[in-house]
C-alpha cells in the first residue's frame, strides 16, 4: 500500500462565486484551496480558508505564495504588478500576459485583430477631441467603454448618434481617460466559445454557448447553442488561435458576436466563466473542474454535452427555488451571498435530453418565478422562433 | 426586490466521506452545515464546520441543537439515546425508529419478514447453546453476525459447517453475546436499491445497482443493474414498503441478493449509501442531493440514470488518479482521508453512453492499475459472460 500522495493547494485570487465553484469541483480532487480575497464575507470562504487583504499587500501576497502551491483567478483585475510578482515564485495559470491582454480592451481588440479574428470597429480615445475623430471613423451608434475595469456590462455608455458625444464624455471621460470606441454592432445573437487548454497544449471547447444580457448583464445561457457545423468550426478556430498565441492555461471564454455568418470577437475573459455555468449538469466534465485539471497539469475531461441546457442567471436576489427543483432537470446554485442590486447571487440550470423538453420547462419556470421576459428568448430559440 | 432567504443549517452526525459528499451536494442549494464527530480529522471538517465531541457528551448535543434546523446522519451508530434527545428538539431525519431497525440485525430482518419481504433463513444467538440450536435449524454453511456494530464485512463469522461453531463462537461469542445466525446464500448476485422517501411520502429510486464484495466490503458497482423488469420492480416493491413502514424520510439502500427469480433481503443503510455513489455523475439528481432535498421538504429530483455506470471503490489507500482522468467518463473523488488498511479513501466513477464503452473504459483502468480483480466480474457482466 502506498501512501496517499497529497495533490497540492490551489491558491485563487478573488473569492466570489467562481472561487466557490471551483472548490466545489476541487474538492473530489482531493485538493485544498486558499482564496485571497480583501472581501469581509467572500462566498468561497464559506468553504475554503481565506486570506483577507488586498491583491497589492506585499505580505498578504508573500504569505499566500508560500502556502500554495499554484494560483489561479476567480477575478481578472488583479494588479498586474502582483500576478508577476507571483509567478516569479510560484506557477500561476494563466499566467500574468494573458491577464494583462484581458485586463485592456484595447490591447485585447489589438491581439485579436493580429491573430485575424474579426473584431467590431474600434479606436482608442483619451481626449474629447479624439472621442470626435473617433466616432467619424467608427460611425453611429457605437458604444464608448472603460478599458479596464469594466464587467457587467458597467463602464460603458451607448451613443445613438453624435449628438450623444458630451454625454458619453461627461459619463467616462476625464483628464487620465483611457478609453475604447467600438462600433455598435446589430448581431443576430450572441455566442461564447468556452474552452480549455492545458500545460501541454492540448485544446478542448465545449459546444457553443448562446447567450443572451438583460443590461449588460448575462441573463441566460443555452447550450449547446443551435449553431451549424461551419459557425462552430469558425469559433473554436479563433478560440484556440487565441489560447495558443497566449500559451494559454486553463478555461477561458471567447465572447463573440454573430451577424448572418460572420462572427465577430467582443472579448474574452481568462478564467471560467458565467456563460459555461451549464456545464456543471450539462457536460461530462464542467468548466470548473477542466479549469483545475488544467492548472494542475493532469488529464483534461471530456467536454461533450449532456443533452440540452439553459442557465438562468439571478441578479439582486434569488427567486423561489421550489418551481426549479421541481423540474425533473432543474438544479439550483445559491451562491451563499446577501441580496443587492446588480450582484450574481445564484443561478439556475435546467437539463432536458431534448428541445421541446427544454422549452416547456423554462415556459413553467417563467411563468412560476414571474420571469417570462428572462426565459421568453431562449424558448423561441428552442422552438426556432 | 426580495430578501434571499436563508435556507437552513443542516446537521449531521458523523463526518466522514457521506457527510462530506452531502456538504459538496448541499453548497449550491445554499445550504450550511455542522458536523458531530469525535475524530480529529474528520474528512467532512475540511469543508464544514465540526464540533469536536462523542455522540453522547450532552452539552455537545445540547451546542448541535441549537446551531442546526435539521439532523441527519452520516453515520447510523449514533446511540439511541442520542437520536431521541435531539428528535424530542428538532427535526432529525431519517427518524430514531428506523435507525434503531437499522442498528440491530435482528429487529431488522424480523421487520422484513413481517413487511413481506422474504430474508435468509436467521435466528437470534446468545448463548453457546443458542449457537448450536440456531445451526440445526438454519443449516450450514452459515455466517455468525454481530447485531450491532458491524460494518463492511467486520463482526461476521462464516462457518462451513457445524464443525466451525467453536471458533465462530470464539471469535464472536462471549456472556453477553447479542448475535445472529444466518443461513449462507448462494447468491447469483448481489443487489441494492437506493431509494429515497420525502416527507409527505413521495418515493422514488434510483435505477438498482448491483454490487460486488472483496472480504466484504464493496469493490464494485454497475448501475444500473442489468436486470429485467420483474426484478426491478420487486426490489422497488420490497424498498417502498420498508419506507413506508417506518414513516422514512431521506435516501436509504436495501441491500439484496438475487437467487434466481428470487430476491432475499440483506440489509437496509438508514443513510446515503456506498452503492449509491454513481449517481453523481450517473443520473440526473445524485443521492447525496435527494437526500437533502427530502429531509428539508423540498421537491424530489429526478432519479433517472444517465447511461451506464460503474463505481469502483478505493480501499487502504488512492491509487494513481491519472488512468481514471485520462476516460472520457471518469470522475474520481477523493475523500481527503490519510491511507489506513481498510479504509475508505476515495472512488472513482466510470461514465459511458453505452455498455461496450463502459467495459473498454474498465479494462483500461483496471490494467493501468494492476486491479484486474476488481473490475474483472463488472466486464464479465456487461459483456454479459
Ligand atoms: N460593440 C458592441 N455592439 C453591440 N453590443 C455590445 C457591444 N459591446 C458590448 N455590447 C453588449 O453589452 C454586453 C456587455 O459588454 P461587454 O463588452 O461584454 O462588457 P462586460 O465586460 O461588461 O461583459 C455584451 O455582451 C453585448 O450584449
Ligand atoms: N447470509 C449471507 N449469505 C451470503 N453472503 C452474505 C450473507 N451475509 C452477508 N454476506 C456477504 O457479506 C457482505 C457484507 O455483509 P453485510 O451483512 O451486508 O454486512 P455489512 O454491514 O458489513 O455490510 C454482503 O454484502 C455479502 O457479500
Ligand atoms: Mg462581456
Ligand atoms: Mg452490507
Amino acid at each position: 500500500m502506498t501512501a496517499t500522495p497529497h495533490p497540492g493547494r490551489v491558491g485563487i485570487l478573488g473569492g466570489g462565486q467562481l472561487a466557490r465553484m471551483l472548490a466545489l469541483a476541487g474538492a473530489p480532487l482531493g485538493l485544498r484551496f486558499l482564496v485571497l480575497d480583501s472581501a469581509e464575507e467572500a462566498c468561497a470562504a464559506q468553504l475554503v480558508p481565506q486570506l483577507r487583504a488586498d491583491y497589492d499587500d506585499a505580505a498578504a501576497l508573500a504569505e499566500f505564495a508560500a502556502s500554495v502551491d499554484v494560483a489561479t483567478f476567480d477575478f481578472e483585475n488583479v494588479p498586474a504588478a502582483a500576478a508577476e510578482w507571483l509567478a516569479g515564485r510560484i506557477p500561476v495559470h494563466p499566467g500574468p500576459r494573458a491577464l494583462a491582454v484581458a485586463q485592456d480592451r484595447l490591447a485585447e481588440k489589438s491581439l485579436f485583430r493580429e491573430l485575424g479574428i474579426p473584431v467590431p470597429a474600434f479606436e482608442a480615445v483619451d481626449s474629447r477631441e479624439a472621442l470626435d475623430a473617433a466616432l467619424a471613423r467608427v460611425g453611429a451608434p457605437a458604444i464608448l467603454k472603460t478599458r479596464r475595469f469594466g464587467y457587467d456590462g458597467k463602464g460603458q455608455f451607448r451613443l445613438r448618434s453624435a449628438a450623444d458625444a458630451d454625454a458619453a464624455w461627461a459619463a467616462l471621460g476625464g483628464p487620465s481617460a483611457a478609453l475604447i470606441l467600438e462600433g455598435f454592432v446589430r448581431f443576430d445573437r450572441e455566442l461564447s466559445v468556452v474552452a480549455v487548454r492545458a500545460r501541454d497544449g492540448e485544446f478542448r471547447a465545449w459546444p457553443l454557448s448562446q447567450n443572451w444580457h438583460e443590461d449588460g448583464i448575462l441573463a441566460a445561457t443555452l447550450a449547446p447553442a443551435p449553431a451549424g457545423a461551419e459557425i462552430e468550426a469558425l469559433a473554436l478556430g479563433h478560440a484556440r488561435r487565441l489560447a495558443d498565441a497566449l500559451d494559454y492555461v486553463g478555461v477561458f471564454a471567447l465572447e463573440l458576436f454573430q451577424c448572418g455568418d460572420a462572427l465577430l470577437a467582443n472579448e474574452m475573459a481568462p478564467r471560467v466563466h458565467n456563460s459555461g455555468h451549464w456545464t456543471i449538469e450539462g457536460a461530462e466534465t464542467s468548466q470548473f473542474e477542466n479549469h483545475l485539471r488544467a492548472v494542475l497539469g493532469l488529464p483534461l475531461g471530456d467536454t461533450r454535452a449532456r443533452g440540452h441546457a439553459c442557465m438562468l442567471n439571478w441578479i439582486g436576489a434569488l427567486p423561489d427555488r421550489q418551481p426549479v427543483l421541481a423540474e425533473a432537470g432543474g438544479h439550483w446554485h445559491d451562491y451563499g451571498k446577501s441580496a443587492r442590486a446588480g450582484r450574481k447571487v445564484g443561478h439556475a440550470t435546467l437539463r432536458a435530453d431534448d428541445l421541446e423538453a427544454l422549452a416547456d420547462a423554462l415556459e413553467r419556470v417563467g411563468r412560476a418565478l414571474g420571469r417570462q421576459p428572462q426565459v421568453a428568448p431562449v424558448i423561441a430559440c428552442l422552438r426556432g422562433g
